[in-house]
């Protein structure tokens, strides 16, 4: 149901001819209202695509009807035509929906340093515009992707209100946030500044935690929009935590679904001293290329965990360090620990636990192994 | 000539039998003197191996008389057992060499985890004892390969003194240090403060800038010892250079047997408002997985090399950045630049040249590509 099972929204996807193989390219999420409040989330990344710096500034004012969504090209590092092909996308959606244009976002993927075809993109938000609908969220998902193997919704449901949603990722995928595009949205009566302070905390526990390869993308964008039309306000902790589930559901999607991989990796570091050693030691293992290949080989390798672990600055004594590799402890006290025989490491899922032996603060990173064809699809990537 | 082409030093490379496959895999190397000065450089990784506590530990009083070396085995993560085992390796070099065991560093490489032979590693010791000679530093270099290809040695001369070294070292290569073993030798007739001042001058700049994947150590180790038998002492801006341009040599050589590695990738940052700048965006660049497996494909992706700079906290504007790959300007103004198909990837070497636009400095970093080669040997390992 992704973007339209919230009521209040409108949605379509259609191909455009921006990707050069027919697949579907332009997605359309509008808000029918009555409210229009919104906020967004965008990259950390100083170099930020032409959609990024055109969307901050829409949602300033903490308002959009509509989000126009492209995959097939990132519009990322393409000067002043980059920024005039976002504002003209814009302005051609708005004239379709008859709104202002800075009641519009847009979200652009795929490659950098090239210029949209702007005589395939413009005429294509007519034609999503035509077809818009209130069960388009399925269609709008499918036309973000682009090396996705699966289209990513949730859905989460409060008393009388709904959360959803969609997401596009696939490589690219680390904090701050990732290569992904993420629109929210729902029913639930509530403005635009309790949308923001929602979005941040789900996202800081759930996206920003997400580390598929350590590379930060120019687009990331994650905006949540709010039609009010259920006509209820819940609690601020019903709210968010419906926010919260479907960010995490979409996020565990993101790393399900990463270039190449083939083992879905959850570092969960515990008992650190504060919250931002645990992240930090979580990011680093997370980050650590021998043992993602290692993983990858189902080699249960805890020594390039403490390897990873000694380049980070979290509170620890190297002889208390603990690792659990799928519930067997083969590292304790910094030094052999149980059978890593015992390690059985068949599964996708690989479940490292971390302990500092520092606190009582924990985070979880989630991660991929290194693969030869994370290798070979990025490596092939622009070719 | 490796260790040996300083005059007052003797070496030998056996195989002990550490290593399954009968390669060799113990070295010692002695400076004959008249004088036993020596520095050393260790891993900034604070989970250390017990080799690397031992010799921080030696080393404080400047004196030296051998390093043992052994692959086949890390020693580290080995608790109180592993440090009596680097404890009692000294121990029986130095009755072997008729000198104190605090005169004796102790050097190891392989895999983490794991406890020593002891039972085979003990003997060696005698036997290479027993097969010093002022030849022996090509054996030397020899035994303490790993994954390593080739050997690797290097030798820089001034008038009458030489400097001298061997390394080891081809998978986790990074910043502070990697899993790099390096012993120079040199018979100018310098003490120990000088050695350390050149060596730390020299390794900020060449193995501290050596980054193929990212990852840090726990053993990597870094010794320059001095005979003094040369009998000349030179000036040490003479002395600093030579330091340096062996190091140089064998970082060079370190990424050049790089595991899997297919291209080596030069890492040029220039007007940087600061050189602590430049070696931000050096290492960001460097470490970037999605750049390295394009480079990989040959392709000249340049959108990754902007997108890893807007990670770093250096001084640039986004729209001032321009980059160059093997001397074509594929980005300029954080924008399109020059037509990319004329860049030719066909060479081993690539060269980036990332142009900050914000000051004078500059720093070079050293890297691999990302192969799918890289992939296998780190997944297949330990097993």
């Amino acid at each position: 149901m992704s973007v339209t099972a919230a009521k209040g929204f409108t949605a379509a996807g259609i191909a455009a001819g921006i990707k050069e193989n027919g697949n579907p390219d332009l997605a359309l999420v509008v808000n029918t209202g009555p409210r229009r409040a919104a906020a967004g989330v965008f990259t950390s990344n100083r170099v930020k695509a032409a959609p990024v710096l055109w969307s901050e500034q829409v949602l300033k004012d903490g308002r959009l009807s509509a989000v126009v969504l492209n995959s097939g090209g990132a519009n990322a590092c393409t000067g002043p035509q980059g920024f005039q092909d976002t504002h003209a996308t814009a302005e051609r959606a708005a004239e379709a929906l008859g709104v202002g244009a800075i009641e519009v976002a847009v979200c652009s993927t795929g490659l950098i340093g090239v210029l949209l075809p702007m005589d395939k993109l413009l005429p294509g938000i007519g034609t999503a515009a035509a077809q818009l609908s209130e069960h388009g969220g399925e269609k709008a998902a499918l036309a973000i992707k682009t090396t996705d193997t699966v289209h990513k919704t949730s859905v989460a449901t409060g008393d009388g209100w709904t959360v959803g949603g969609m997401a596009k990722g696939a490589g690219m995928l680390a904090p701050g946030l990732a290569t992904m595009l993420v629109v929210l949205t729902t029913d639930a009566d509530v403005d635009s500044a309790v949308l923001d302070r929602a979005l941040r905390d789900a996202t800081r526990v759930t996206f920003d935690r997400v580390d598929s390869d350590g590379c930060m993308s120019t687009n990331d964008t994650v905006l949540l929009l709010a039609s009010g039309s259920a006509g209820t306000t819940p609690a601020y902790e019903d709210f968010a935590r419906a926010v919260q589930a479907v960010c995490a559901d979409l996020g565990r999607q993101l790393i399900g679904d990463a270039e190449g991989a083939s083992k879905d990796i959850r570092v969960e570091v515990v008992n650190a001293a504060t919250e931002e050693d645990a992240v930090e030691v979580g990011r680093s293992v997370a980050r650590n290329n021998l043992l993602k290949c290692a993983l990858h080989g189902e080699d249960p390798n805890w020594g390039r965990v403490l390897s990873a672990i000694g380049t980070t600055r979290a509170a620890f004594e190297p002889d208390q360090l603990n690792v659990a590799i799928n519930g067997v402890w083969v590292c304790k006290n910094g030094s052999v620990g149980e059978d890593r025989t015992l390690v059985d490491m068949r599964y996708r899922e690989v479940h490292i636990v971390a302990d500092l032996a520092a606190g009582s603060e924990t985070a979880t990173i989630w991660t991929n192994d290194l693969t030869a064809d994370y290798v070979h699809e990025n490596s092939a990537y622009s070719s």
